[in-house]
């Protein structure tokens, strides 16, 4: 069992990092900074003739680790109340990557579960959850299987280490995996 | 009265930008196509202390264009049950510029008025409601109106046309902008 | 093809009446005033070895509606962001009636066909969403087409008469349904 | 400082009233099940010459130890993805009781914290959170904050024993109540 952790922040050792590294700890993990990565956004050609065009930036190595891993675990900040643009990036890109010939997502996303880690301000558990709900969608069109959150409260760096809550989910999950 | 309209789409002359351009046919206004201008994602640095960095994009153009106009339109595709991701680096990037002193975006936006339009399958009426809930967070944030948005029915190349009701709701804000 | 449109309203003559109404005009229809029909609240008996026990109230005459009926008109004023207290009491008792072997519910609601009217003040746009997700959840749960929902800005006695773009919508409806 | 715990549950002894006394034991609280009260449905005479009417039911009693308590725990099975009925009837009447100048509600509330439990199945944690955000805005309207809520799993009798992080919650609040 292999967890893919994608990373959503565009600051090193943030509130969202913290809670991800602790829960692959131990683990067989990959983790992908996904702002440290060159993903371009997508350009819709769904309805074109040609279709998608290659694109000659980092995805398919990000294709290949996900049809590698078994778990994905989405670890962003709340930037303005949704995942960061990076990691929104990385999300569009999936309408190509579903269609392209060469490799079997479609198929493969059925087989993964996936985990959330949402950090941000005291208002974050409530005014996260459309992005919870986002998530939710998402997976859902894809037949992944949304296993879990956590909203963490973490703004300031090592913040988080406060939320006694969410390390203790944290921990639980690591337990999981770890067995 | 001058209109901004910030199309989130990567595709010209899609659903969501149809509806923006009758919206403001007729008014004063200007057209962005976030896509087509360069926009770097945020990094975030509001915990160091130097703060923000100069970034060399087209983002203060876009900050020059915020300040001048009394209403934004934002117009984007639900891809992923979200707003694109060139529109979502552009909200990121907000973080740095509302703290930029040779702006005043904090108390600009206050007296701003914004209006939503989301275009997608079916289902957007209902799975696009997360994304007006994130928008309503994120204008409640800054201080500006929320006033209205529109859910199109539009995936393929002029399907939004066949949305009766999408149109009437542009058509009805045309009128009042161009009172 | 016949209509059954249930109130939630506790007021005589409401926004969201005034709606249903206009929704219905001139179709073969039966319109109900939830609150004005004698409806206990459930008792769940769910995991009991006895199961439910019969009710005498007027709710068996509501289930005979409902299989009567072939598109369903929810019709409530928000009432603290949600639906009124006796319509959520009516939904409750499905629990109830869709176990109940007399009737046939279960497989009834599947061919079922939803509308759902939503009136209130100025938020009620953004902040009646969460109950447009809640009728979302139910009418999937139970395999209803959940085909459109309307929130009308309405308070005070026919205020709903000024949202043009609500009625519009009405309209658009009730042609639907003449037809 | 006193809490005030609001049962929303039809069947004794639940899963919701199972996290809901874990959280007051040890503490000064009143325990209420709401559906073995008295309350009848609003009847909305927001817009009437006349007002409201009184009720002759058990809602004053309710009045007071809401004027009495510091803290009030709303806890509810999921039903149909909301509160339960009696649970709903009981916050539908509080726009009769914030209007009577025999009390002091609306100053008051604004010095109350709010707690929320809900329980349910394995997607209440996801299909709950419409219902976690109307308690939000419930609770804004008011002025009341919004200090934390539970969604634990648990349908069956008993069921939530086995979600370990809704018990670690409910015992940490427990903890904080008893400080």
């Amino acid at each position: 069992m292999k967890i893919l952790t994608l990373l959503g922040s565009t600051r090193k050792n943030g509130n969202s990092e913290f809670l991800a590294k602790k829960i692959v700890e131990g683990t067989d993990h990959t983790i992908v900074s996904i702002a440290e990565t060159h993903i371009e956004p997508i350009t819709d050609k769904r309805h074109t003739e040609e279709g998608f065009s290659p694109v000659g930036d980092d995805y398919e190595e990000l294709v290949e680790l996900m049809q590698t891993h078994d778990i994905f675990l989405f670890a962003t900040p709340l930037y303005w109340y949704g995942m960061s643009g990076p990691m929104k990036n990385f999300f569009d890109r999936w309408s190509q990557y579903m269609r392209d010939e060469r490799f079997n997502l479609k198929e493969e996303f059925k087989k993964k579960k996936a985990y959330v880690v949402i950090t941000g301000g005291k208002d974050a558990k409530i005014k996260g959850l459309p992005l919870v709900q986002q998530f939710s969608y998402v997976f859902d069109f894809v037949g992944m299987e949304f296993e879990d959150y956590i909203i963490g409260k973490g703004v300031k760096p090592e913040e988080v280490k406060e939320d006694k809550l969410a390390l203790e989910k944290a921990g639980m999950w690591n337990e999981r995996f770890r067995r």
